[in-house]
């Protein structure tokens, strides 16, 4: 699978030959969650996204009604094209579902927002040891004591990842993250816990536990699952999202979104 | 009035007391263009700034209704304190008004662009000459060859602004404006004006024509009269701006935009 390409791919998920979890897929093509909209809370979400630049980078947007991302995927049927959805209605999962022909009407604003996927491959890359995917464990996931700008109906806490980094690599994985603007960029805090309101590092909101080996700092940077929970807050009558673990793949290298 | 703080300087507009161009005033704090939208035009608007990030920069949002920009001036009434407003219905100049209290419903959403204004103080105080400063004149601007990327009713051509610049100055001016994000940035073209579609440079579409000295390159950034001429060809029903050269004097300094 990995030595196709991405529009193989597309097509291989449109026509049920992959049910499966993205990671991994497409290797050097950049993975993006996927937020779906009526048009009446797109201007709030796309404002909220703006607003919290960090945990919530816009990798593309759609029209209302378009199904090609324009930039990431000029040759996608964002309706067809990843391998399970998730619909909510008021905040609420409602069902998954393997593609949304049937909920996706003119009115439907797209959001593809970026992932950290992208800059852990480069700081692999560029020996810095990213522990979770050493171990084949899911990043550790914290809500933090910071509240995000709101914007509208959406507002909420900011969530962060973290990754155990060792002293003297710290400065270079801010350096490495940096360019990332679209898969949330340099870190939001080095260091102490408690500072963003972190009780017990042991004791995670999503994910999995961090395992922090001596002389290794805890490094956090803004997460995905930020917009996640303003969506549920915001409880809006329909929002359409891929299911953890299924993106969309974009078309977009990760060499080009280090640019973007 | 120099010496004023930007409070004051919004009280005096507010009260009639300073009903001139802002240029000059309040040195140190970026002045920004201004852009109010009915909602139901402010995701097309929105889409097409986040598409179009170098000519149409977004300083802050407000939420519709909104009167006080969050970022740039949450002291502020953006409904005074602008020294005179235009209001434009269906693409068309309507009048010229000192305060728009009787059109600004809760319905309006303003944005705020930034401008270029902030990264020439920066030029001159770091030895790159500004020709159109040195000789009190203003900028030379073309419309080019490229096309902005459309978003809903909004599209239109890049508009530039032109600064012939000493050649061995060239990448400074480069490295100086590239932080100023907010601010259009680092130039879009560096040289040959054929390039963008620019027969003759000495004719310009708005400005002044330019004196470009030898040795001297023209150095090219986006400008913002793109999202003007964006807005006049999308005709939309009511659309309210500041008068060219009364501009919103934001409570943001210089130093922090180029953080932003």
């Amino acid at each position: 699978m990995n030595t196709k390409s991405v529009k193989d791919i597309w097509k291989a998920i449109e026509f049920g030959e992959w049910r499966k979890p993205t990671s991994g897929l497409a290797p050097g093509y950049t993975q993006a969650n996927v937020v779906i909209l009526p048009k009446k809370d797109a201007f709030d979400f796309l404002l909220f996204c703006y607003r919290n630049e960090k945990p919530c980078p816009i990798v593309d947007i759609c029209e209302p009604g378009q199904v090609a991302p324009p930039v990431a995927g000029p040759d996608a049927d964002i309706r067809v094209h990843v391998p399970k959805y998730r619909i909510y209605r008021h905040g609420e999962l409602d069902k998954e579902v393997d593609d949304i022909k049937s909920y996706f009407t003119e009115d439907m604003v797209t959001f593809l927002i970026g992932c950290s996927f992208t800059f852990e491959k480069e700081l692999l890359e560029k020996g810095v040891p990213v522990r979770h995917m050493e171990e084949g464990k899911n990043v550790p996931m914290y809500v933090t004591n910071r509240q995000c700008q709101s914007a509208g109906i959406f507002s909420g806490p900011l969530v962060v990842s973290m990754r155990p980094i060792p002293a003297h690599l710290v400065d270079k994985a801010v350096e490495i993250t940096a360019p990332f603007r679209k898969a949330h960029g340099a870190p939001v805090h080095i260091g102490d816990p408690a500072e963003l309101g972190i009780k017990d590092i042991n004791k995670v909101d999503f994910g999995e536990p961090p395992n922090i080996k001596e002389g290794e700092i805890p490094v956090f940077w803004a997460c995905g699952v930020t917009p996640q929970m303003a969506l549920k807050n915001a409880r809006p009558e329909l929002v359409i999202t891929h299911s953890p673990g299924y993106m969309f793949i974009t078309s977009i290298t990760d060499e080009e979104i280090a640019r973007l």
